[in-house]
């Protein structure tokens, strides 16, 4: 079973992270640990990531074997999203696997795809991220027509620049499951894709990070449900450009930061492309899921 | 005179946030003023705009009028950009110059430009703002065809979402000049402009800050100069959206928070439309010049 790293809230004193053990049912709670990998730390997430692979390491060895006394009721508390605020925007990559390529230019008219040769890059804002069973707003006065999308997000534990693909994984810290929630009217509208993607609340992240060492995320089942209905369902093995090239490409003349969140683009599947044209609503139930890291489960509320 | 914001560091303590006085000889340390308007805050720009108008009211009076004690040699003294790390992406607006998206497009064969009828939204990452007098590296192993913008630059003071244009310079904080350089090659390669536009160190930002209500931004003389040669030269008033247009749509269904950075759009004369197409080198000094607030200096330097 892989260790699930949280950020979780119980009202006593201010976010912290920790890791779900018992399948669920306990909570371990790091920032209570005495000498552990958050002793004179902030006891957050991002604190964790800064204190580096040993810190990584003693939260695995201590979510293996809990210390009862810095173990609680998963039921006493609630799960945030594992990085709740992200120090900088989350970096995104776009039409990242052929068959969303295809289904994209055939809402256009397109018949025959081009396969893209380098990978576009766009920001969501980090007061844009929400936890798992939060509620997305169906933004209905701002778009008229809301999107999901499942994604791999990569969290980035190293600091690094022009990094070379086979060294990429070095300086992944963990996965997780991200929802990029679109404005697809808007996204179209306004020519770049930052004001389609960056809606208030629109980016669920979580609902736990999975240590790198513990998942090859590289190959492994990706899907989306609303409602109980499948839309979504791939492998991440099917990615044009596959994590190492992402952070390949996005590290050129660029530093990569530890806690940085990247998402790695969506399979073929969203509601815009299907015929006829599917969109959120108000009561939809939005299940992203992949294979070795769980599901993030969200409802789409109405408001903005 | 203007008053002038700065951010300035003298090896005393951290950072800090207070105002060039006396032509630039002199300078206020907000910080230093007993129950002035940083007391009881951190003492950086980011405090004094979330402490709201009555403290911008009071910094402003101070300035005009600042108490010795609170004074140094500005000689003693280093200008950092005026918010050297914003909290989150530094927003961006394209093609907001008729002239400017005409040289554009003239660049890929296109003799008949269209109006844009939307702004184009994009973002560059906050580690990339650089001060005045700072080095811009010339990323001369990334991108071939590296690229200065001269852009007016408006701090947001006040939260707010849906903001109609009729009401959008209430949430202006203030006016600053940043230069958004740019890989031309990585901004046409990679699709979406993020990657073009977020090297490390490529967003020159300062060198100080004018509050909102002692300029009018919206029709002021805008210029660069690269080694002492004008390449932009125009007026604000020229922007196909303008603050308060940018201001809505940039807010619609995002919330726009204080100490945001949203720059503007840069007019005609970049180097890349220039016949023969012009690149920034090791060496190069650009000057980029906004009537009202000033004038930011940086000088491009070898490295990445």
């Amino acid at each position: 079973m892989a260790t699930k790293l949280v950020t979780f809230e119980d009202g006593k004193g201010p976010p912290r992270a920790g890791a779900l053990i018992d399948d669920g049912r306990r909570l371990l709670d790091l920032a209570a640990v005495p000498s552990g990998p958050l002793s004179g730390r902030a006891p957050d997430m991002l604190s964790l990531i800064e204190a580096g692979p040993a810190a990584l390491e003693a939260a695995r060895a201590l979510a293996a074997d809990p210390p009862s006394a810095a173990v609680l009721d998963a039921g006493a508390a609630r799960l945030l999203a594992p990085i709740p605020r992200p120090r900088r925007n989350v970096f995104c990559v776009g039409r990242n696997y052929m068959d969303h390529v295809a289904e994209g230019d055939r809402t256009r008219g397109i018949e025959k795809s081009e396969l893209p040769k380098y990978p576009q890059f766009f920001t969501k804002a980090p007061e844009c991220v929400i936890g798992p069973d939060e509620a997305i707003p169906d933004h209905a006065g701002t778009t008229q027509w809301l999107d999901y999308e499942v994604e791999l997000a990569v969290v980035i534990g190293r600091e690094g620049r022009d990094i070379p693909a086979e060294r990429a994984l070095d300086h992944v810290w963990g996965w997780t499951v991200a929802n990029d929630v679109t404005g697809r009217d808007l996204q179209r509208r306004y020519g770049q894709w930052f004001k389609g993607k960056s809606l208030d609340r629109s980016c669920p992240l979580g609902p736990w990070i999975v240590p790198a060492a513990e998942l090859d995320a590289l190959d492994t089942g990706i899907r989306c449900r609303v409602n109980g209905e499948t839309r979504q369902d791939s492998r991440t093995g099917k990615m044009i450009f596959d994590v190492r090239e992402i952070i390949r490409h996005l590290s050129v003349g660029f530093t990569l930061r530890p806690g940085d969140v990247v998402m790695t683009g969506t399979p073929e599947g969203v509601g815009y492309a299907m015929q006829p044209p599917r969109t959120l609503k108000d009561g939809d139930v939005v299940e992203c899921e992949i294979d070795g890291i769980g599901t993030l489960r969200n409802t789409v509320r109405a408001g903005g």
